[in-house]
């Protein structure tokens, strides 16, 4: 590759020596989140949001809890204007909600910028500049003092035409500010901070975009640790940053800038925004979530904010994206499948054991990093059976659908099966054509021998069984046989057959009310059995209204089965 | 959110306290990648990969350069058996290739795995086992002694078995690294180094996963650096991570991890695997070379890596996904457009200054983090139009696809117009319907004036026009002027008809090769024509193969467009 093209980051941005601390911090309260998918995110769209597409995303936002919220570029389109004369002459933003405009640096783009705002009781007028040196050099044609003069003019108008407003408040976007001086950056956010007055009542927002990606993130924490520590009236300054995602690695630059002393961040849903778009609140909001701290905003219902944005962008959400996608709370593998069974089987015992419900209870199931319900999806997709599966896996899928809890030697059994089907379908087995698998080998099995009618008489310590049998489709013959159990009997009359049957294992239960509403049943017990036929073992399963009846089937089921395996 | 269900991973694992150095290096050469989308990646489709897809994607890393590729997982399937015999027995396998296969720390898996390699001069035996509190607890029902003891017993089979085949290496990867107590991994790794008897000549891996993201990548890193700076034999240790992304910081872990020791990074294409996906090693690698540092992997072609990619998992690369995604290298913001449309003309004047050609000079073009050439994507969707495009967009677009280079006024002008067309269609404006909405405002634009036949005589040191003119559609009328110039003699003429008409402004120039191709011609001239009539100002555009045709053809057409503004 010619990367010869190309200079590290720290060749052409250097920050000042200072004592790092950022990588010693946790997180311990969300910082305000402020989405700018209207402005920034909408500029990004092949086609970018119609009106009814903007008020359904602004909605979303408050029904979030979104508090601070970009709204459009009014100046720079008539659509974006227009939407922010809607929301001010309708009255659409709640008192706690503060809208943001941007707008270039120049005069007439301000004045249109404060036309749109006229009316509304509370806003942030975001005024950015470009102040890299390529940007300086190939775009604007200006030299440091230049574009300081020209930043601070435009400031002065923002300023002027916000006099006697209280409710509008400042914010300055140094753009492209993760490939500027430091130094140079900082002088001219102080002189803002003079300029706009930054005070703890009335505070300035100093938003440092990383606009596009060049350095591993651990530069750009570094970069904002530098702000953090020499801005001027820090506790009238509300330090913001606005990473993108060209490297991959945006949500990190907004966790390490938050660590270095970032207390508000701009982003979009689902990481909309212009190329690999910008940083992604859902995974920032949620990354929190599943460290501990409240993320302040609503992701009760993830699928439905998943479907407004999709429906507003017209970009759709990657089955792979944190939090959100379609397979993220899912496991193929048989080791992932097998370690989540057991570790949803551990959560129910844990809540139980606390009194609690396993919606509230300590999360701590392998593979799933939160509880999927947390965000309103439930376990039904966790676990999909593929030829990558294991018992695990299929043993999860008919407990989870059909309340079946399989011994362990059945589980292997079965999943051998499965297996097989998956490679030579080379494909996903569906819940469905699982329950069609296990219910043809195992479940009313038929074969060489079949049960016509039949009781079990307690005579004094032993029963006696007594069938009549169809046996090798020939017509009725009975059968009798005594032994310690309904069971022993059995297999003593299967015995007088010419079936030489011993029962190798045995394990029953009564299905739960799932498992029941899948039958159709409103009792219903399942019933387990190893049978050793003439040196085969297989196995059967009986599921009926009666425990007795349930193990009969079973018995007669793994007859049939181990006959087929000769 | 129900947030206080988890806890902080600090407080979970604490990595022992040590001097941090990480933050304070940079990568200045690439690690070993390593990609298990044939193992990891594929556990994780829903539909697994069949045979020949497994051969594409193995044979797309071998073309790519990769190294060291894991194959598959030989134990656990039938398909992954097979594929490893095919790559022994029909020798697949390049000299400069090392194939990996993945086993489970059980003996009979370890023996089968053997067998998948039998004949193939080289391979890496990977053994993992999950390491961390919860998945020994609920999962493996082991505690910290019986685990080592189990985890030991096994490493003795792998090393037993590769006993005489010194092409045979060792892998071991604690699975759930970064929620296992430090110490513990440490103690682990290490008594495998002794028994697997690590050293430069035969070293082994120590495979360290991020298996669930819990944390911010910055703890990942501290645990990294701990693990390098204790690991006995460190010089016979290969320190390898394997980041997944559940947190959307896959690629962060990656790169911290290796600023923190880390050799060896185990990845993706495009970041498949189970749930949010392993890290992407696509990303990984072009984030290096963005630094100017070589990743030793040919992407020439991203989009022959992306469409075998898609092919062989059967999901799509997301829009946005980082160098590989459709609309990675687009701008759509007028603001980017007109900085990336004086980038590329900047670039184009700095290669020619160095002597070399665009795609070798250093790449400084605002907003495109690498040249799309380097990745072999052109420049064609670089630039795309809507109502968030402004004049750089505009005039970026015709001047690629039709060589024209409109002047600042002409480009404002336009720009206001397909704005209104983009904010009424709501959508994107093809680079064909913009030149459709150009030519019919401005080029042999009809209206009141229509011009028949013409000519310039030149009256020593004067120009005389003499024309023929359809006026309002009625038939020929001779006009004629005189002036210093030709545009001078013809708005006398116009004057002499009773059209008070102004040049404002004029400029001209050659098509390039592009544009003439794109009208078909072997030669051609561009005029642009601001005009004054009666009170409205208009612009007209000439394109003909002579200068004076499109002069005069521009000033026809700015007449007739000024008369449509009245």
């Amino acid at each position: 590759m010619p990367s010869h093209r190309y200079r590290p980051v720290h060749e052409r941005v250097e920050v000042p020596a200072h004592h790092r601390r950022w990588p010693s911090r946790t997180v311990t309260a969300a910082p305000l989140w402020v989405p700018v998918d209207l402005r920034d995110g909408n500029q990004a769209l092949a086609d970018p949001m119609d009106p009814d597409r903007k008020r359904r995303m602004f909605e979303l936002f408050v029904a979030m809890g979104f508090k601070e919220i970009e709204v459009g570029y009014p100046s720079a389109s008539r659509t974006d204007f227009d939407f922010v004369r809607l929301l001010a002459e309708r009255d659409l933003v709640p008192d706690d909600v503060t809208p943001v405009v941007f707008t270039a640096a120049r005069r007439d783009l301000i004045e249109r910028t404060y036309a749109s705002i006229e009316g509304l009781p509370r806003a942030v007028v975001h005024m950015y500049t470009s102040t890299a040196p390529t940007w300086r050099d190939v775009v604007l044609g200006q030299d440091r003092d230049d574009l300081r003069a020209f930043i601070t003019r435009a400031a002065g108008h923002v300023a002027r035409l916000g006099e006697g407003r209280p409710g509008v408040r400042f914010e300055f976007s140094p753009e492209v500010f993760n490939l500027t001086e430091p130094d140079y950056v900082l002088e001219i956010c102080n002189g803002l901070s003079a300029l706009w007055d930054a005070s703890p009542d009335r505070p300035v927002i100093h938003n440092l975009p990383a606009t596009v990606e060049v350095a591993t993130p651990n530069v750009y924490a570094d970069q904002i640790e530098y702000m953090h520590r020499h801005l001027d009236r820090r506790d009238g300054v509300i330090l913001s940053v606005h990473p993108h995602n060209d490297r991959g690695t945006g949500v990190a630059c907004a966790e390490l800038a938050v660590l270095a002393g970032a207390q508000r961040v701009e982003g979009c849903l689902f990481g909309n925004g212009e190329r690999t778009g910008n940083v992604d609140l859902v995974t920032l909001a949620l990354n929190l979530h599943a460290q501990g701290v409240d993320p302040m905003i609503d992701f009760s219902d993830i699928d439905v904010v998943r479907a407004t944005v999709e429906h507003c962008n017209r970009i759709p959400v990657h089955p792979r994206h944190p939090y959100g996608g379609d397979l993220v709370y899912t496991a193929f593998s048989g080791t992932h499948q097998d370690a989540i069974k057991k570790g949803f089987a551990h959560h129910e015992r844990r809540a139980a054991e606390l009194g609690v419900t396993p919606d509230r209870a300590p999360w701590a199931v392998p593979y799933l990093p939160i509880d999927p319900r947390d965000v309103g999806r439930d376990y039904e997709a966790v676990i999909r059976v593929n030829s990558q599966s294991g018992k695990g896996g299929v043993a999860y899928v008919l407990g989870a659908e059909h309340g079946l809890d399989l011994p362990r030697g059945l589980q292997i059994d079965f999943s051998r099966a499965v297996q097989a089907e998956a490679e030579l379908s080379g494909g996903e087995v569906t819940g469905e054509r699982l329950w069609e698998l296990f219910r043809a080998a195992y479940v009313g099995r038929t074969g060489p021998v079949e049960l016509l009618r039949w009781k079990v008489d307690d005579a004094g310590g032993e029963h006696v069984f007594t069938g009549d049998f169809a046996v090798h489709g020939a017509g009725g013959t009975r059968g009798e046989g005594t032994g310690v159990g309904p069971l022993a009997a059995l297999t003593a009359a299967l015995r007088g057959l010419g079936h030489d049957v011993e029962i190798v294992g045995y394990t029953e239960h009564a299905v739960p009310a799932a498992g029941r509403a899948a039958a159709g049943e409103e009792s219903l017990a399942a019933a387990y059995v190893e049978c050793r036929v003439a040196g085969a073992t297989a196995w059967g399963v009986g599921l009926a209204a009666s425990v007795l009846t349930a193990a009969v089937d079973a018995v007669v089921s793994a007859v049939n089965h181990a006959a087929a395996l000769d």
